[in-house]
């Protein structure tokens, strides 16, 4: 390794080069501990070409590093040489920015709710939406094709991106940016880089779509009776309001008994928690108001049995309130401690099924309890599975395994997917050798090989290295 | 090329083979004859996949066919060994339709007109929209991500598809069929074979998403005094209608001349022809009224100075005139016969700038008139280069390559890309080349000799061979 590091002093700006701190090798859940031999923090486009060439030329490998949110260990190395953490928190500005047209060029450090900040002062939104969108980067965001919760009006982050700046494997730079809605000019390389997680190159710099603001927005949480009642209030909801829903979340009563545990401390709605709840938010324009169209697909969602109670947002502050009810339940989870954690999506009209029996099997290995929560609109459920009161995570070691690969089979069973926004990384590779498809695994080797013939680019991330 | 004969005919049924007929080898505008060994209709993916291996076996040629419509050459090939020409014409069962969700799973074969009268009598849309839809194959249509004047609200043909089922160069079958909305497992290979021509594989099936279909449709056309006017328009149209503005195309009074000139006969709206129109549609939902919608965007722009004159369906009837009016300009097109045409976009606010500046550039080469038409909406125009009345196209045939070049120049010099919606065939290898990213193409060429070594996907389109 004393090779590519001093290739590296000599190619790059002192600035760019520095020790590794325990930052970058760690991850959220605080579960493995990555490893790294030196830490580049490229300035330009150019740094980041010279840093992928100096290790392809040394076999060194290099994880492309974001804001490090990532819950799959995509950003971390826990074993084999250690690598070159790349990470591109220095690149950060916003290249071009077209408010007529609705589109921005931003470098692949850009922190997600700066995007947001830009694209709202020139009158427009980014709607993409998560939790950890105060760290987020949109490189990241853009390598592991990010979800969150408003894809069921907007799609992934792939829908949202035009086109990309990279560097592949070998240092070349691929530049694709461009505002143009049709272009069909070869392969799309775009789609390939996005998702690929770090696997076939490095995103430098992309072209986002933006869309118009809302004119008014509003929130209701409805109480439902069952997932079944959930999934009839989804499509209710969508032949009344159409594209103005903007988020359709399902919360379940764990998720609330776990706020009132643990906090952090949140307004909950309801005296009772109720067994299940949807957070239904709308974005409307043309004069139309949401408070109404909330409160007409309640009455009509009452009459069909399909919610029992509610209460709409008077205000944003309200509104406000509803989310942070739904965003700090992750938090939450982490302070109970999962025995496992499963980002799973199966066809909408599957998830009552996959709800009503997912605890059957999960009861055949032992006793817990389950947090199921998440997209329904986009049949995308996180399922956590936790120990029972006075356990720990810890006394469950031994059944992880079988947790997993029982909801995973199940999931797998139903058309499902075991990876439904999180990505592979390296935590899930196992599942996707087991559950993908043998044509596609094939192909998607010989691609790795062929654009990255040494391995270099996020080893053991995505495929088996 | 005994070989594959016997080969196939061993391993195939007889109605799967049969001797190449000449419509086969010719393309929509009568320029180019093409050549084919073999025609082979299998009406599964396991004889797709026999027949590809087969062809991987013997090194033959191989030329994935749909309904033909193609304008870039991408369906057949004049020189080299003469390919294998496979048909998905059998292929065109809907394999599986989610009426609740939305979703459908097509054949390669089965005709875009069928898959939008399937979605309808379940109460849904498929919004791909485009003139040889009475023809067009969805595989096709997937394989080179075809555009048509929907794009604007419902994006590419690429977005409107979830997954697909398709036969590597190989023999492997991949199948990445799916209704969901949120996957994240490998890279999106769907992507990569969509808009790929046919020259890593053969879409085999498709699954689709489809949309509610909007209550009620309008259309009006409004004349503009100029093209800036008409991107006006559009911003005041998108502003005040946002995603309801189904289509937005301009018409210029060449179009209507021609139409006038050798028909096909349609209505003309306008007693005399102006020079620029705005076809505007609308598809809205919740009440709305598209006639009022178009009455007071009229108005408004009428008061901006953006439109002079116009006219709003009054009917169903109405509506399919003015579009009669725009999916006839091509046929006029193709009765006078064109030096050159042109597949263009660039970026939305730039169109005026173009259209301004491309007719100095053809003055240095020749007289020509020119037909400029198309998605306004997408900044897709449609460039294409006349004779003078009383000339023809033979007279110009040296001076072809000389307007090609002075159009996809500027057009590359705006940030603007020389095949928006038809992709690059076999008539636009050598403008890949010239105008594409040097780094793309490379990866480009490494992927496509990773997947099919033998180089017997669909030989020639795309990159040279």
């Amino acid at each position: 390794m004393t090779d590519i590091l001093s290739l590296l002093a000599e190619r790059l700006p002192p600035s760019a080069l520095r020790e590794v701190e325990p930052r970058y090798l760690e991850e959220p859940r605080g579960r493995w501990m990555g490893q790294g031999a030196a830490l580049v923090l490229p300035a330009t486009t150019a740094e980041v070409a010279e840093t992928i060439k100096a290790c392809a030329e040394t076999g060194t490998p290099v994880i492309p590093y974001g804001g490090g949110t990532g819950l799959v260990g995509g950003q971390l190395s826990e074993s084999g040489p250690a690598p070159v953490i790349l990470s591109l928190e220095r690149m950060r500005a916003v290249r071009e920015m077209d408010a007529q047209a609705g589109t921005m060029t931003v470098e692949a450090g850009a922190i997600l709710a700066d995007i947001h900040a830009a694209a709202e002062a020139e009158g427009w939104i980014f709607p993409l939406t998560l939790a950890s969108q105060g760290s987020a980067r949109i490189g990241g965001l853009l390598a592991t094709n990010a979800g969150g919760v408003n894809v069921i009006r907007y799609g992934n982050a792939r829908d949202l991106c035009l086109g990309i700046e990279a560097v592949l494997p070998d240092g070349t730079v691929m530049n694709t940016l461009s505002p143009l809605r049709k272009n069909n000019t070869g392969y799309d390389l775009r789609h390939l880089l996005i998702g690929a997680e770090g696997t076939l190159g490095v995103i430098t710099a992309a072209t986002l779509r933006l869309f118009p603001k809302p004119e008014a927005t509003g929130a209701a949480l409805m109480v439902v009776p069952h997932a079944e009642a959930a999934l009839g209030l989804l499509r209710m909801a969508q032949a009344r309001i159409g594209e103005g829903v903007s988020a359709f979340e399902i919360i379940s009563r764990t998720g609330l008994d776990f706020l009132n545990e643990v906090g952090p401390e949140v307004k909950q709605p309801f005296d009772t928690p109720p067994d299940w709840m949807c957070l239904v938010d709308l974005g409307l324009s043309g004069g139309a108001r949401p408070e109404e169209a909330l409160e007409e697909l309640f009455a009509e969602a009452f009459e069909a049995g399909l919610v029992t109670d509610g209460v709409i947002a008077q205000s944003e502050a309200q509104r406000q309130e509803f989310w942070a009810l739904r965003e700090n339940i992750p938090l939450a989870n982490r302070r109970i401690g999962a025995v496992a954690s499963h980002d799973i999506s199966v066809p909408v009209a599957r998830i009552p099924d996959f709800i009503a029996e997912a605890p059957g099997k999960l009861a055949e290995i032992g006793e817990y309890r389950t947090n199921c929560f998440g997209h329904l609109g986009d049949g995308n459920l996180h399922y956590n599975v936790f120990p029972m009161p006075g356990r720990t995570r810890a006394d469950h070691e031994t059944e992880r395994g079988a947790i997993k690969r029982a909801v995973h089979d199940l999931v797998h069973a139903m058309g499902g997917s075991v990876s439904a926004e999180h990505g592979i990384g390296r935590f899930k590779v196992d599942d996707l050798e087991r559950y993908g498809d043998p044509g596609k695994l094939a192909a998607m080797r010989a691609i790795k090989a062929a654009l990255d013939p040494r391995g270099i680019m996020n080893p053991g991330a995505v495929l088996k290295s």
